[in-house]
């Protein structure tokens, strides 16, 4: 294990905190492959957490997981022509099958044979709307089988120039919903419920705020008929974008071919609509709630929920401790929580703090002789604050404990989040707010790209959403914050991630 | 929903069957993508339920999953020399990472931009100890981080010409654990132990009895010390190797150089093992108990373990048994079943049969207005046999009843294997025994290349594994059964997937 170092504070720098707190906590690392990162079992158990939800609720709306080729002929691509424009500057290429030794030495040893160059290269999926499609073609006849709901849990690829620990990576892991419908009044309602679903995720599991809307055309997904997203606010005040969800009406129908026979007997285009979420949202945590000590987890997602950490100085004292230690172990683990006990010999109780704390354990639970003899162990909350807890009833107080956090987190990051949003700026304001650190700005738009275009250059602030009727201001402005036409539209603008 | 066809006779031709039974299952599909194949929504949850089940096992061990590049630099693979000549021939290459315009029409209007080119290209994974050993070597300092314990689930690409549903496609997805040990015999124990652990879920989970035992020279891994093997006897008497396990030595330690402190100071390679299954399984599964009406699924991985079907000619009726049926599926899913309620109008009782047997289930529920008015239903069991069972306690008969099914498949399955295997052959025998059908064949072995490779040639069989002990003949033979001279291990011999 690397020696634990010191995380820089974000009020230093912003961005070498978040890779500190990424190493630190050992989520990720840094791999020799350009653009690529090993997610280490901490943060891949973030992840399998995170799937482990989402997946309860795709089931619960009667989603099915299937798994399709990684591989997509770059025909396929090309047939819709939104989206092969969308991708063609981020798409990785397979072309050759055989590696050939060369005579060289090292790692020149081998070389892609010519002899095994494909007739059509092969496009590692940037997402699968083309090649899933091309299959719905061949499952759906008729209205009966319609609406088809499918899921996929996958690795993406998509060829990224600047690459950052989880936010952007060229392969990264996601799950992309797929689904087919009779009506486009139906597709849009999927749509809007998988933004619910994900909203519901981030506000329940990942404690994190967001605000729900819909993509201007400049933003939509390439090929999508409609783009809806959830928009957090990062601590450094730029926004990420944490889900989409995107009504796709009958493009890919037509290029793929996807009819179906009517209840009527006619033949008619399906309306597909697709959805996802990705290992990004593991970034937007870390940067939602955690501190220059390192991550804080919100427990609902954290690894380890409860650090046990006995304190000695004696053998007979260790013996003691530990004992009492097991059991309060036990007690928790019956109880459905995760839980680690610190018995390493090597380490002080302080090193030991530091580094669960890095880690971001929600609680901490510390039994030292005095405790044990008292019946009871103190419980130190990760953000702070430490109170005895009686060994009776340990469970019942620690799983309250862990809801209180979760439960303050999310308050705690909505605060943040509203003391840096400004309702109706004017134009002057906006560039000020924007200047001076940005956060959300709602303000009135004409829903002209030429304005989108213009902020976009002048505050590096675009367009988030169109925010749902629950987040616009109780008396939107009625004119466009820029160029001051009549507005079309409350907006909500940030710089983002 | 595809029409319901008529599956081929095993009798008439085994691998057109083993082709119905999964596409009458909706197990899987092919795509338009060479070698590659869909894994649609009832295969895909066998695998989930294979993955939960196995996954556990692993934590049991101490194993933690984490996530590695799909992407390895095509000089990593070169490092290991019997690495790279193993799976050189197989690797799908990365070249290109752009699109371009061709200004042409339809398929060809994109190509490669060679000015995208990589400067090295990157390999698909074909397996991934080259890059999970560059990560070793980073997080490796001294003995306190030994062992080091991992395991990855993820899809991996083998360039392969002549491809299977599940048995043999380009791509497939599999897990592969990950270790590093400060010892010989603790890999060695590492090995052993996983081996064991496939061996447990095959037999428990899959209900598919297994050979264990250590594979010859030219059977092991590209680059391992050891490996061993488990071998399952499918229903044409072909041999089909349902996972491996390595003792990779220090071979990799050395190429990425993976270096620890030892505690008495000193400076050594760790010691690897790695160990894989796959999607595979889902066809050793169809291969060891379907029918010639489709899957037959053991009841612990089956999708669906009980069909309730209710059977009404009037509304009346159909109320009732409904009601009956509802609560029949409330009791079942209580009791932690996956359960089916099927309701279908468009559908006879016969057809609804037909299909449920098709896609395996191992017990169906038939509920009339009669066995309403008896409070009972009748249970039909996928291998055949109908018995009355009563409302009062259903969901304690059916569990007893789907234990017995699992416990019942695995004795069949025994049985069948043990019926085609043959200990001590003469070579003669032994030729005529491959030649009428197969199976595993018990023997001596001399122990040299060279023999195998006129067997092969000859017969078609290779050597599965040297069996371990408790797989071996009671009176092993002393002679090499092709060549006469001393055996120095028994061996089993068959054709293989």
């Amino acid at each position: 294990m690397a020696q634990a170092q010191k995380i820089t504070p974000r009020a230093k720098d912003y961005s070498e905190w978040y890779n500190d707190v990424i190493m630190q906590a050992e989520l990720a690392d840094y791999s020799p492959v350009r653009g690529c990162m090993v997610i280490r079992p901490h943060g891949y158990r973030i992840w399998e957490l995170m799937q482990r939800a989402l997946d309860d609720m795709f089931r619960a709306t009667g989603h099915q997981n299937a798994y399709f080729p990684l591989f997509i002929p770059m025909s396929f691509l090309a047939k819709e022509a939104e989206h092969v424009e969308g991708f063609a500057k981020e798409v990785a290429l397979v072309t050759h099958t055989r590696l050939k030794a060369t005579g060289k030495e090292g790692a020149q040893a081998v070389a892609p044979d010519p002899e095994s160059a494909l007739e059509e290269p092969l496009v590692i999926r940037p997402t699968s709307e083309t090649i899933i499609y091309a299959m719905f073609a061949k499952w759906i006849q008729s209205y009966r089988d319609l609406p088809l709901l499918m899921n996929q849990w996958c690795n993406i690829v998509r060829w990224e120039l600047r690459t950052r620990l989880f936010l952007r990576t060229t392969e990264f892991l996601w799950q992309e919903g797929h689904t087919a419908h009779a009506t486009e009044a139906e597709a849009e309602a999927e749509a809007r419920q998988m933004l619910g679903v994900y909203r519901q995720f981030q506000e329940d599991w990942m404690a994190m705020p967001v605000i729900t809307g819909r993509k201007t055309d400049s933003e939509k997904f390439a090929g999508a008929l409609r783009t809806y997203s959830l928009e957090a606010l990062m601590q450094d005040n730029k926004a990420l974008q944490a889900g989409t969800s995107h009504n796709l009406g009958q493009n890919f129908a037509r290029a793929f071919n996807v009819q179906y026979q009517t209840a009527s007997g006619g033949l008619d285009y399906v309306w597909n609509t697709s959805w996802g979420v990705t290992t990004r949202m593991i970034g937007a945590l870390v940067m939602t709630h955690s501190d220059d000590n390192g991550l804080v987890a919100p427990p609902k997602l954290a690894p380890v929920q409860v650090v046990i950490v006995p304190i000695w100085k004696t053998d007979e004292e260790r013996s003691r401790v530990s004992g009492v230690g097991g059991q309060v172990k036990a007690d928790l683990v019956n109880a459905g929580l995760r839980v680690e006990l610190d018995l390493r010999e090597n380490l002080k109780p302080g090193a030991k703090y530091f580094e669960w704390e890095a880690k971001g354990v929600p609680l901490r639970l510390e039994i030292g002789p005095r405790d044990v003899a008292a019946g009871q162990v103190i419980a130190a909350r990760r953000g702070g604050g430490k109170t005895p807890a009686t060994l009776d009833g340990i469970a019942r107080t620690v799983t309250a404990a862990l809801e209180e956090i979760q439960t303050a987190l999310f308050d705690a990051a909505k605060q943040r989040r509203e003391a840096h949003s400004i309702r109706g700026p004017t134009k002057a304001q906006f560039i000020e707010f924007m200047k001076a650190g940005g956060g959300f700005a709602y303000g009135g738009f004409c829903g002209s790209a030429a304005c989108e275009a213009e902020i976009k250059r002048e505050t590096a602030a675009t367009v988030r959403v169109l925010p749902d009727p629950e987040f616009r201001s109780p008396d939107p402005a009625r004119t466009c914050l820029w160029c001051g036409k009549p507005s079309i539209a409350e907006a909500v603008w940030a710089q983002a991630y």
